[in-house]
């Protein structure tokens, strides 16, 4: 089984989630639902929604609440791109013009307002309170991730705990919650639904460490974005980390002055990459991603064998290989 | 009865909730709790939870949950407050410096954020899904009302009914859903249910247009902001759109002139003032006002004679004077 045959597995149900979630807002404001309309069509690939589908399978649940869940997890993710975008003043996204650039910096932190709301107000839909209250303590998780990354930008002494925690909130929260709620849904034993929490999270952790690595690392062609965004804007992350933890005297104060030189270095990025590549650091991070992946893995391993299980297999092994 | 007698009669309500606001979110990033706990603390002066722990007691109910339901609604303003200054770019509030000035637009997004997720998973612990649903709405209605107006800066063809829509998704829409939490939390029956929410959705429409019709007639030193702040940032509100109703010819030629040079107009606000003197805006606009004041008098009269009901009485008078 490959990744694509997992797509097509999954093209019905993604489909049904893909079209609710295109349907018109329904705001009597056409700004709100051209911004958000177009920001959700800017080429997301559904990864949560996906992750939601499959452990929803895994965990044996058949019904149909999987594309209201979907759709919702979605709107929150796409709420926190606007609002991301404003913060790092990007003004552009998958190499297209974002709604930053297109509507501004106010409309898009209003438009993210909105989107957030209405996501809250759908989950008031579904039965009973919990899937409410499972993806709602992710969303206060995402905001306090990001402001804790905004205080430790520039900051070299960045451990790799706090470094774990900038990204549970950033990534792994969502992640975690959208596998809650299939654990929720198939009714799983304590033991089990905690398994299936804890996969989600290890694949969170590894879907933000692969971005971080990618963004050293990755092919401009691929990501869409030159590689070094991270370093330019002085964030802190694992493979920078890693590296000082490698450097001393005065090569760590050359890397130290490098980094926090940030945009002004533009023209050294090569030569960062250069000592890095000097200390095998692609490969370090790859093995601390690993860990997450083989974590998750074995969350996985605990759940009797089904063709959800596999295809989650795959979708652990290209963490390991590339998705962005 | 005056509106400090109110104030008495609820002190000890009110302190709950305020006792209840000033406790620290328990966030573990400490520059949330700060930014938070600083502005809260900023000098609100609590209309909305006064206005819910009166019609409750108006509808009859005489439980707990107005502490919890009052604090979420105080979060879900301050933290409308928070994106409003971002988007107005306003660097004090109150007279005083604001989240933005102290701790820079990006936490403050992203603080708004986390008070919002907050609010919505305190509410999730209150009974039922309607307090969440109706708050919510509102809060749907609150990003909708200022994108709108955000579209219609520097709009001079702006009409009353847009002004509003606007007015009401800013501010008519909380207090609206504040009513309604009271009639939910009481019992009504459908036609006194409707009376309780027209009547905080006429409040609310009041208080803005007070709001509104300040912003050009307003004391400095009571407002804590300079006269013309609407005007400075291209704001179309009812004094500006009643003026332009009274003059044609080169006079509203002018006036639209003035209104659209903004902030390069500083030095001739006085000149706009005069001219609006002349036409009597300030007491048109007044005349606006009462007319809301007294459709949520009327829906008020429909309520059986309380101390609850005596105190509103006093509480809409004192929109006909001066709150804000």
């Amino acid at each position: 089984m490959t990744f694509a045959d997992i797509l097509n597995l999954y093209n019905e149900q993604l489909k049904d989630i893909e079209e609710r979630l295109v349907i018109p807002l329904g705001s009597e404001i056409g700004t709100i639902n051209n911004l958000i309309s177009s920001t959700i069509n800017s080429g997301g690939k559904r990864i949560r929604p996906l992750l939601l589908l499959l452990t929803a399978g895994l965990s044996g649940y058949k019904g149909d609440y999987v594309t209201d869940l979907g759709t919702v997890i979605e709107y929150f993710h796409t709420a926190s791109l606007l609002h991301d975008d404003v913060i790092d003043m990007a003004l552009s996204r998958r190499g297209k013009p974002n709604a930053n650039a297109i509507y501004g910096n106010n409309i898009t932190v209003l438009s993210g307002d909105y989107l957030y709301s209405k996501a809250f107000l759908k989950l008031l839909d579904l039965p009973g309170k919990e899937y409410a209250r499972v993806l709602t303590k992710a969303v206060v998780s995402m905001s306090e991730g990001e402001i804790f990354q905004l205080n430790k930008t520039g900051d070299l002494s960045l451990t790799i705990d706090e470094y774990l925690r900038i990204i549970y909130g950033k990534t792994a929260a969502l992640f975690s919650a959208t596998c809650e709620c299939s654990a929720l849904l198939g009714d799983l034993s304590p033991e089990m639904y905690k398994e299936l929490r804890n996969f989600g999270l290890n694949v969170g952790y590894a879907f933000q460490l692969k971005d971080d690595v990618l963004d050293y690392f990755g092919d401009e062609t691929v990501l869409g974005k030159k590689p070094g965004t991270d370093f330019f804007e002085k964030k802190n992350t694992l493979p920078v980390i890693l590296l000082l933890k490698e450097t001393e005297g005065d090569e760590k104060a050359f890397i130290c002055e490098l980094f926090l030189s940030g945009r002004d270095a533009n023209d050294r990025m090569i030569e960062f990459i250069d000592i890095m590549n000097k200390y095998d650091i692609q490969n370090k991070s790859n093995a601390f991603l690993k860990q997450k992946v083989d974590a998750a893995a074995s969350s996985l391993a605990k759940f009797p064998g089904s063709i959800y299980k596999d295809a989650l297999s795959v979708f652990l092994q290209e963490l390991n290989l590339r998705i962005n």
